[in-house]
């Protein structure tokens, strides 16, 4: 459905970096939910450039929910919110420069030059604005129900934040939700920023890795073939610009594991409620949650736009010439502190139309 | 859509592994394919249980097409299959003894103890007997329009096939399709077998990771957002059972790069095509195509039907209990070399899917 | 999506009127409903022809259910029933020849040439006994929560039924359920009969009005704009063949009221029950229902299949010349009262597939 | 998918009657299409209220168009359309008071009174200002594939339009494009106005019947079973509020005719292009489109609002006791001159959707 995703809670996209503005609707929302504005706006706050490791371009995110909440709360109908664009500087971008590692000539390939080029257009990681306004309304739909989502920086730049155990308890939760930068290890973080400098100001970028956790989704949510919790999840989770691969539970790892190691064994408690000794499975054994949390992550790779000169084609008249590129302007020398609130955004709403595709909206 | 995967080219699969059959049901087929049930049959046969590393259940995969082929073609209307079971033994179940790193537990979560437990019921990777019957006419279509699909297994039990370049050439269909067990390095291959084997042999199971390679696309397949071309494949390779990761191009090893060096520097030829010096986008940009090689790697975790015994709970009257499990009958060391082909079916299927969105149904 | 229908409850259907029988898989089944062959075979031989005013291909609807139903309860997962067909007579059908009011020309146009066109292929009312099964899924499942759907033929061949408030009471389920020619007043359907037969002896054919009544269906079901009940509903009635024109409640005669007479006033009984004194909205307002009985009716043409020569097109070397044709074979004079059970079953489907939209399945 | 119609061609609508405004969303818009402004706008006026047979509510329809256009073409992703709200009397409404006829009691059963009620919040005719926006957009896109959709009004408040062929010709585009009440005779005309104006004088309203022409559509469009012509234009039609009736061709009085008048016999002209002698079918044979023009009626109630007393209940605390409503407020006492506008931008998204999954974006 191109820019809709979801069939019991679904999201609309549209707009472009350089365009008046980004537009999200959201349908499939229980009435009655107390939507703070407050919210919406931490949660695109979150997404926002900030510090030096970010883009000059100041966002400020200036917002309106345009429908469906009436009185402070969800009405049932469509809630669509409008984030304005401002401080664009269009003149930074040559239309017929392809820049390696964007979606330059893609776009061009499958709308034959008619796409609004200026910033990236709608390939921006701008119109991941409308999806964080998206999330926050899910967000809270799911923490009413005992459901948090946090994601955290395991790795960038070539620095691994500390590691955690598969079995990862809710904890992480307190100390990961509302930072920009999250890490559990701040000096990690701390020279994890530094490399980001680095690169910077050598007209570089660096990539990561983000980790994300679920805690408190119920077992039973999913679908055993094509819409399996992994399933939904990765289709959402590629629709971050930048994100390259991602695993679930012991991922890649497990491909070097035998069978006795990777299963994780079950056991009981007093009460009758099941657990694993691990979580390889990462919450998730043949499509459908098991009630452990759920732990992925994602691999993100370095910004595209770089000062560095880059080998490229240059189209004129429709026939492509080799070139040279040094991408100017104001751009991310990283982009994996903000994706991962992007991550979170939309693990939020795949779970929650899983969620709503089973148990349907009233709950 | 739960057990439908498509929307212009649509595939609908019901079956359980010890039912009367799997079926399947393809819709969105242009009219006048040519469909030899021998294709069929050929695709089925590579997925099927082959040599002293894979299960002793003899699966013959008696199929019927019931509908949507006429005088040996394509109508139009829904293609239909249906693929018989045999040689079931249902007595190796035990109802109430959850099988770890299986869906015996997240099943009954799901569907209140009402599934067919019997070995693995809907969940049994017998039912992408279906899928590869309609991964076969998928590919049909797509060889028509010159666009092939191999995959290999990269890597299975700790042993490597040989390195490959990303912008790999078209030169390995020839090397790779139709056989059981795709390697380019047959040595390697012998090595993995002896593994598999080996773990078998000590009542334990391998997993390992596929490769899978599409030529022949075209640029400008994809959609930005929610049906970025790395959206839809995960999703579709995902609904694989034993898949845990998924990566494009360059993958988690993007993490670790800079800019400078993950950008696929872009160069034009004379009769201005273009193309990039390196792959790590693995053929796609911002979603959509780029007329590279599509490429990806996918995890596929151990078996988890060990005989080595593992805690699990037994689950009476509703009410859980410890207790051990040592998982008997006639199951795969590895699946990986089977999966290859299941993973091949759902690529072609997702990109079928994406090419008649594009370009609809006649060209 | 073509052949499949719904997105919480859903059908998706294959198969030709001469092809080897008829697949139905119905996706998202809630599990542990009690399903009898007896109700899937019941519901089949309502459609079934019967009598003098009726085909006389003798169908026996042999049906199998290949999977999603486990130990005589329904799994959750997809329920597959396969109907073989039997007694086809191909050689009454020439291929060139284009029947009048038949998709003969409609399908070459679609499917140029490839479609098969014994019996109408996949256009055939045949393909209806796969809707009636799954039909027949969803009534019992309905039927657990308490909601009823009946037809009946109020006009047939010019002659109508008894006339009937628009606040119909339940009663009429009694009277209705289980006829294969349903009338209230079975003098009415006697003449109605006698018509149908005096129309086969002339070579000729009649047409008729069903019309369905939906009780127990609680308020609040539906969408208000793309998915309203009336949007739903008629999406799904015009999917069985022969139905030209849908009308809710009031329908055309609402065309000449003022809306003093049109509006259904409201009252309330002591126990707080909202009802309304009339029924012209037919149980559904802004596209939502109210609590009231639903109210239908359902324009059916007479069998386009006569005896009587028409004007047509031979297509030769696919070049149309103009001819004349006299449909032989076995047909029914009429299939009003073949439809209302097809139309009884879409009904469920549609009905049931909302439900579960609001609620999820698990109620 | 409630809020979504279409899959290649798809709309999403949001907003209020007396909220900010209306947003709607366009998806799978082919790229380089020139969009006037002028022409949404043009769109936007003919659904506006207009003489004294409309309501007094000023609507000036500013809007503004937020993404997917750049230079005045379309990009080919999300075409994003703002209408503004304005002259908004929310001091009319009683959030207690059920209006007879209105979704008020429904919504509230539905959205347990968290709905914006004033002026029927989402319910309200105001939400087609969207459509019509989105149609306008359809309508370019089809018109340069030389489709053309018109609608008059056949029956306005008892009184008849002129009655014409059903293989009418395409003439008819000329004489009733552009006009806000549009009839092929303006003496009929003239005579539904005074009706109308009847009506409103003594605090009552009127209802009519539209008739939708598309011409220019070739033969081969649509499905056989769940996705017909007569399904996916009913599925559009009906999402247009007071539409309680559609008929196809001949429609109900289809069922009168037998077989031998009923369908519609064919002949070749020497270029070897077919036609039929009639036009029964309304253009629709097995759900496929025959090339001949489309056409079909659309039964449109009067308009609920009324000042005439009526019988309804308030309900107090959640608990509803019976009154008596007199709506007060600026209504229109009768709509069906604005619908048509509506029902041919519905009829424009739901061919286009239909055009695009067969032939794709590109044609």
């Amino acid at each position: 459905m191109k820019n809709t995703f979801g069939n019991s809670f679904s999201v609309t996209i549209a707009g472009e970096s350089h365009g008046s503005g980004i537009t999200v609707i959201i349908d499939g929302v229980q009435p009655g939910i107390a939507i703070n504005e407050k919210e919406i706006s931490d949660s695109l706050a979150l997404r926002r450039p900030t510090g030096s490791f970010s883009t000059g371009r100041i966002e400020t995110d200036d917002f309106s929910v345009t429908s469906g909440v009436f009185e402070n709360r969800t009405t049932g109908t469509p809630v669509c919110i409008f984030i304005k664009n401002s401080n664009v500087r269009s003149c930074d971008y040559d239309r017929n420069l392809i820049r390696p590692g964007h979606a330059d000539y893609t776009a061009r390939l499958r709308y034959h030059g008619f796409e609004d080029y200026r910033g990236g257009g709608h390939f921006s990681g701008r119109i991941t604005a409308g999806i964080c306004a998206a999330g926050a309304v899910a967000s809270k739909i799911l923490a009413e129900k005992g459901i948090q989502i946090v994601s955290r920086i395991k790795k960038c730049a070539g620095i691994y934040d500390t590691e955690i155990s598969s079995t990862v308890s809710s904890e992480i939760v307190g100390i990961l939700s509302g930072k920009s930068f999250p890490v559990l290890d701040e000096t990690a973080g701390d020279k994890m920023k530094i490399e980001i400098e680095k690169a910077a100001s050598s007209g570089d970028s660096v990539g990561g890795i983000a980790e994300t956790f679920v805690f408190g989704l119920e077992g039973g949510i999913g679908e055993p073939f094509f819409d399996s919790v992994e399933s939904v999840l990765s289709h959402a989770v590629f629709s971050v610009p930048g994100v390259k691969g991602i695993e679930f539970g012991g991922g890649f790892s497990l491909a070097d594991m035998r069978g006795s190691e990777a299963n994780d064994g079950l056991y009981s408690d007093v009460d009758g409620n099941v657990y694993s000794v691990t979580n390889n499975s990462g919450g998730i054994l043949g499509g459908i949650t098991n009630g452990m949390p759920i732990v992925f992550s994602t691999a993100i790779k370095p910004t595209p736009s770089i000062s560095t000169p880059q080998d490229t084609v240059r189209i004129t008249d429709g026939f492509p010439q080799n070139a040279k590129i040094s991408v100017r302007g104001r751009h991310d020398p990283c982009i994996v502190h903000r994706a991962v609130h992007v991550i979170n955004a939309v693990t939020a709403i795949a779970l929650l139309d899983l969620y709503q595709s089973r148990f349907g909206y009233e709950k």
